[in-house]
């Protein structure tokens, strides 16, 4: 990426655009190239509480926004990046786990075709998922599967298809955005949808992970059955790990480890 | 984790185990987290070409291993912390995807209980399918599986299942090592058991991903069709994105981008 010309609003061809992944939390798993282009960023954009961890400087504008409208929030950060702005599109984790590097590029297509010779990329980072799992061991060192139990822009139905797919595959499950003020229901409805495909004895040692604001001063991990498990645990800021039949726990001091071992028995057992 | 007490050897309380993932490639996606580990590190365990990627200084021990077994090498790293050692395991991309992280528990169980009691820590980091997708857009922005294709540790008609499952609830799927000298015929497997799963007109149109040494020097990106997709287009060293009947991809000069929208249409279209 080029530094700053100095020609920001003049349509300069130096603007860029960055889709950026801060990381679970802390400084330290931010990485060294989303650090780069925050320091070379003139414009932030994104949710307000993942541009609140951008350290402010004279001549960087943050864009925050409330959670909405992220496709409005892509076409404007394309909009900057086109008038010779170097944005930064920030999100939690990586942008491209159910973040905003999808809604980037759903507005790009939608876009001006001028758009498609921006220079855009997207910039990696440790999603929740990988440092949810780290806190508590290796839960997701056999195969596994990602599913956003949101069901804002899809419908419930599928959610519940994947699920019992991912049950039948006996993957490890990693769950985003289990629970939310808007959506009360739908993890218990998940949670029900487990008990019920797994039975009362698999249910009563099938490990789940909580793990709730990961790699911040606020973290919360815990460690319980499926069968313990209640939707109260969850919140919008709780990354879920449902362990597949394999799964193992470690007593310790504390939350147990958990992993997944790296060898598994025949299909249908 | 404390600074090294200058008591190697001796079986101090002062030795530590990290079990770090080096990001994908170069040192912009090392965390500062993991580098931090590796500055206080007093030993590096782990298969030879990851450990060439940390830097020798003096006192430093690399302790570079085969690839092979990967349980021998946890123990080995357990048993340097037991006596007082501060040893990082190093993995590519994160330690807790098919990587070490998993074998390093999967020795803690199986040995001595005092292990149980030594500082342990799991340092994630950039995966591969992470570093991957960035490179090409956002294929992974909906729900998706991790598969190894590896049928070392478990049967492979328990990958063929996980595969057709994950193509019935219309998944992305990453595959981790597709193909090495040792398993040529499985990816080809592979692929004919997804190309027949779709059927001819959605192979037509469904995009893949072959990344290769991603974020090296060497990093070689193809986007194909599934009918176009061959055996020898991967290797051990490549990540494969299979697309979701719902992935798109935007034309661009070079190598397309490729994202999976936010939102789905019901199940069983």
């Amino acid at each position: 990426m080029t530094p700053y010309s100095g020609l920001a609003g003049s349509g300069s061809p130096a603007g860029w655009l960055a889709v950026a992944g801060l990381g679970p939390g802390g400084a330290q798993w931010v990485t060294p190239e989303v650090s780069q282009a925050l320091a070379d960023a003139t414009d932030i954009v994104g949710y307000r509480s993942y541009v609140a961890r951008v350290e402010p400087r004279p001549g960087l504008v943050l864009h925050a926004s409330d959670n909405g409208d992220e496709l409005e929030r892509a076409a404007h950060a394309l909009r900057l990046a086109e008038h010779g702005r170097r944005v930064v599109v920030v999100s939690s984790g990586d942008p491209g786990v159910f973040a905003m590097a999808a809604a980037v590029f759903e507005a790009l297509e939608q876009g001006p075709l001028a758009w498609r010779a921006l220079d855009l990329r997207v910039l990696p980072g440790v999603s929740a998922m990988l440092a949810a799992a780290a806190q508590v061991g290796a839960p997701l060192g056999h195969d596994f599967c990602a599913i956003n139990l949101s069901d804002n822009l899809k419908p419930w139905d599928l959610l519940e298809h994947r699920l019992r797919l991912a049950l039948q595959g006996d993957f490890v499950i990693a769950l985003y955005n289990p629970r939310s003020q808007a959506r009360p229901h739908g993890f218990a409805r998940a949670l029900e949808l487990l008990r019920g495909t797994c039975g009362e004895a698999e249910a009563a040692r099938r490990p789940l992970v909580f793990a709730r604001c990961v790699c911040t001063p606020r973290q919360h991990l815990r460690v319980v059955t499926l069968s313990q498990a209640r939707p109260e645990m969850a919140d919008m800021r709780t990354l879920v790990i449902v362990g597949s039949s394999q799964s193992r726990l470690i007593a310790r001091d504390g939350v147990p480890w958990v992993y997944a071992p790296r060898s598994a028995p025949r299909a249908g057992r």
